[in-house]
């Protein structure tokens, strides 16, 4: 079946498609989000602004952003059905599946029912999967049932105050927002590719972004923050960092945090979120875990010529503003979601079904054998 | 990024991967798994024991046969939580929604620890997909909360049982498992392809399965025999299927159920199931459906040249037995689910991240525009 056979495994370097969200790893512009570059987006905009800018198309006036952040606020509650649900849900669970199920329970209740509501059902989801987490956060760890609606102005304020009953300072708020512009959008990655597939059979919004947050749970995809977070933590100085990194790569373990797939010389998101986890560290005191983040990078710069991704210095920064580790993929939704609702209106607007051909490695023709003479 | 472009769109004719499990359309062979013919296993075969020649690489002797069927009948009940969960789901929601759910659910309830237990979380969702359909749909619309655990040696006798509330007639199972061996697997298709997606982050079977199912939701991939059978039943002898065709033809309106993206001269699977629908037909005295259907078949050859599919005589057939036109899809999935959890089995074993790249469509690089220079 298959006419042409692919040169690498996994569609490596192959094109599934066309896309006008974004660019990855194109020289002179490490990441750009419709043309903007990642830095420009990280230093002036905010994250409701990139949302925008990738699910409508533009950036807005000042008249549409203040419309759709309003929106956004207006959507953050949850119906009681899903808080049900949420409440089935042990706390030792995975919260990456906690949010595959949120996203597919709100499904049943808020169906998309044409592809004129898919604006709609995005708007929905961005506002809601924060709520969802943190719902099933605190009720399965603290035994508290959370009124989700907030009346912050950004979703990172937002997190924030549902997870720790307060409104987060200007620096933490300022610092999620960052966190989430940088992972909003990154071409057809495995998760965006997943929605994708699923958008091509032309299923609805929910099942596109419950598909992809099942992909994103995969260690491969998301999770690296959360892994460099185990790794660092336990490391008590730079000079213990050192050792155990030079320990590490003599054992050839794999170490989380570092390359990628397709950028070759740095990714352009961990200068940003660097200075950003280094502002936190001096806000919190911290003389640990910067310093051997710092040192980690390093090592593996000097021993391996590896640069750190997107990943690594999130792991600190999420740490410093007090959100449990295995909450960092959790976030990465929140802020991917937006680029796969925006991947799946592409695919919806010059679709065909992806549906591609395998080549064969299994026996010939197999005669049938009657039950009773076949070995056991 | 993209070093090679595709001839196509949607990967068609594309190799993205090797498989042991199936050919379709290869000539000679219709259909294959693992080099069976679907005709022999039609013929010959229990679902389940396709289902462990699939999932366990080969057919099993009659004692593997025993244990296997014993075990998926013990994996039929439903923990507490999921049937609140599923309680939730109002009535008028999506059948494929509802296993999508229940799906993602049952993860979160028995997560996959490792991968080590993958055939042990294959078994349980072969075994309570049927129970978390029939569980919604008896709540929903009858008000009846039914014990899943049913005693009927097969999975298509037990579906039937927990849907009518009585055990099936041997016709009756028969046509099922017959059904449920059809769909069982049919190699790079969308819904498996989103399945190994998944599958190649390494995240967990639940993950991969619940895509799955969001993707065989649209109506490109699953649904067909659901549209199929909404034509059917608005035609009220054959000479008006045969007007009503032809009305359809020249509009140009899309006709489902018949034509295949890979098949060219007929779907090895329709003469299998035509007959079972002619045998059901007969059984409930039915003396419009079958004939109509079958006129449908005429006219689309006559005029089109196009074939029925697997889906087009699915639909009396189901119907025969009784079962509600929004069901028809999840039984696909309780037959499907046994090829999706192989293939992912497959991807685990020699894997690597599926990360395609995308042509670039999009603007070249764009200057920061302060919020309120922007036009509205």
């Amino acid at each position: 079946m298959a006419e042409q056979k692919l040169s690498g495994a996994g569609l490596r370097g192959q094109s599934a498609g066309e896309t006008a969200l974004c660019t990855v790893g194109k020289s002179g512009s490490g990441l750009t989000y419709r043309g903007f570059d990642i830095q420009t987006l990280a230093e002036h905009a905010r994250f409701e602004e990139v949302a925008y800018l990738l699910l409508k198309g533009k950036l807005p006036s000042r008249a549409e952003l203040d419309a759709y952040i309003a929106r956004l606020k207006s959507l953050r509650g949850l119906p009681d059905a899903l808080k049900t649900v949420l409440e089935q849900i042990p706390a030792d669970a995975h919260p990456m599946e906690v949010m595959r199920t949120g996203a597919s329970m709100l499904g049943n209740l808020e169906t998309e029912e044409s592809f004129d509501a898919q604006q709609n059902v995005a708007d929905r989801l961005v506002a809601a999967l924060p709520s969802i987490i943190a719902y099933w956060y605190r009720f399965s760890h603290d035994g508290q049932r959370i009124d989700t609606a907030t009346d912050d102005d950004s979703t990172g304020a937002h997190f924030l105050h549902l997870l720790h009953g307060e409104a987060p300072s200007r620096l933490h708020a300022d610092a999620m927002n960052v966190s989430l512009i940088l992972y909003a959008e990154h071409e057809f990655n495995a998760s965006t590719f997943t929605a994708r597939v699923c958008a091509s059979t032309l299923s609805d919004l929910y099942s596109c972004v419950t598909g992809a947050i099942g992909s994103l749970r995969g260690p491969l995809h998301g999770g690296a923050n959360e892994a460099a977070m185990e790794m660092i933590e336990g490391f008590a100085s730079p000079d213990d960092a050192e050792r155990g990194m030079l320990d590490k790569l003599a054992r050839k373990e794999k170490i989380m945090g570092f390359g990628h797939a397709i950028y070759r010389e740095s990714d352009p998101r961990n200068a940003i979120i660097k200075q950003w986890a280094e502002r936190l560290a001096d806000d919190v005191g911290d003389r640990v875990l910067y310093p051997v983040s710092v040192r980690c990078e390093e090592v593996m710069w000097r021993e391996k010529k590896l640069f750190c991704n997107a990943d690594f210095f999130h792991a600190s920064a999420y740490h410093f503003m007090g959100i449990p580790t295995k909450l960092f993929t959790p976030i990465f939704v929140m802020a991917r979601v937006t680029g796969w609702c925006a991947h799946v209106f592409e695919q919806r607007a010059n679709n065909r079904i992806i549906r591609p051909s395998a080549d064969y490695t299994g026996p010939e023709h197999c005669d049938w054998v009657p039950i009773d003479q076949r070995n056991g």
